[in-house]
């Protein structure tokens, strides 16, 4: 493998009680994973936090110093369970009030009246903080150095990323070949073990399946080189007919 | 409210890189969480780190200090990207070797010829951690101290749970009562907030939704004391009444 490209990280922060009660499935987490794949940025990891200050205090100051990006979904909303806004200002130790932009673009929206006290609270951005456009229902985000701060209805936090994404300074983008066989993992672990130190430059991944009666293995191969790609998976595929088996690729599966 | 009861706290760490490249959507903090809300004890963070022994080894001592209980779940199995438990070792300090009750369990699964060196890797666990039995494929999960150390397949992973259920000692059962209207977040933001004052003891959610062309909010009370919890739910009933909307119970959201 040549030199290695410069990895660039982030961390996702899911905050809300109702993903950790098992009410709601996370579904940003995945999202975000995909779309920063595709532009050469790794989410390394991802936390899910209760709606506590302190917990969201202490999950964004150690991942901001950890990781090029921070991104949180959830808690920026009317209600008095929303305190995210006034967790990240605790984080960075600064202040926090109404933001004039931010408040100009709730008056455009709402009807004379409707704009009540606790929709205001939308509008409490920490000081130094960049708006993050909301085209789904306005109520804006927020950026505050590398910690991007969206809402967690999935539609608005796609939306959010969405419009920051060219912001957002990448890597090599990860390339993915998946080949999957009926070899059970037990089988294939030795020489896959081997064709990883062969390959150093390329992350191996295994997930065992069962399907139609059978077991298998899914093998994922990642790596920023195409050409250092295909040559592991020439040689995987080589492994699975030395086992006895025809390698299944990716469009079959 | 009266006295409040004590909280049990735990915490999941998901292991593996299939999660954070968004290939695989987890399953199993749902599962854990609401299985563990059924015996008092409280999800209070989740966290996915990659198969990284740093990671790991950083994300296991930062939890189990700070909760009662913390579960792992993956990279157990035979692969070279499997490495929890040396990672769970390096995290206690201790030693880790083929564990003899572990290769028992195996000796006796596999035909003769097939227990290879890659599956022989699933027999490593830490000194002093017992066995998780396995009921599904055999390989054991294993516990050291409050770190619980299951298998990331979700049928599995289960099935371990429930095998040391037993063993956990909760608080008093987390009770939830959810009501629903075609009032949107904002207008319900005001008396809510005032609602939570009014019932310190339960913890207030709400989650707007968009159905059949209209906003609406879902509003999540949580309490380990059903009178409490009965009580907040007849003023929340009248609050929405009083906004205009008939309240909707959960059985027919």
């Amino acid at each position: 493998m040549s030199a290695t490209p410069t990895v660039v990280t982030a961390c996702m922060i899911v905050i809300g009680n109702e993903i950790l009660s098992g009410r709601t499935q996370d579904k940003n987490m995945a999202y975000i994973a995909t779309r920063l794949n595709e532009i050469g940025v790794r989410l390394a990891e991802a936390r899910v936090v209760s709606d506590d200050q302190d917990a969201i205090v202490a999950a964004v100051n150690e991942t901001r110093a950890r990781y090029d990006y921070v991104f949180t979904s959830g808690g920026i909303g009317p209600t008095h369970d929303d305190i995210t806004a006034d967790a990240i200002a605790a984080a960075f130790g600064v202040g926090i009030d109404f933001n004039p932009e931010a408040v100009a673009i709730l008056e455009a929206h709402y009807e004379p009246g409707m704009l009540n006290e606790a929709r205001m609270r939308m509008t409490r951005i920490p000081f130094g903080a960049a708006l993050v456009d909301n085209p789904v229902s306005k109520a804006p985000g927020f950026r505050l150095e590398n910690v991007y701060v969206f809402a967690g209805v999935p539609s608005i936090m796609q939306a959010m990323f969405e419009g920051i994404r060219h912001e957002l300074v990448g890597g090599a983008p990860m390339l993915t070949l998946t080949i999957a066989s009926y070899l059970p993992e037990g089988a294939l672990a030795g020489p896959l073990g081997q064709l990883q130190e062969e390959f150093p430059g390329i992350e191996m991944g295994s997930y065992p399946f069962y399907r139609t009666s059978k077991f298998g293995t899914s093998v994922v191969l990642r790596g920023t080189e195409q050409a250092n790609l295909d040559a592991a998976g020439e040689r995987l595929r080589q492994i699975v007919r030395e086992l006895g088996q025809e390698p299944i690729e990716e469009s079959d599966i």
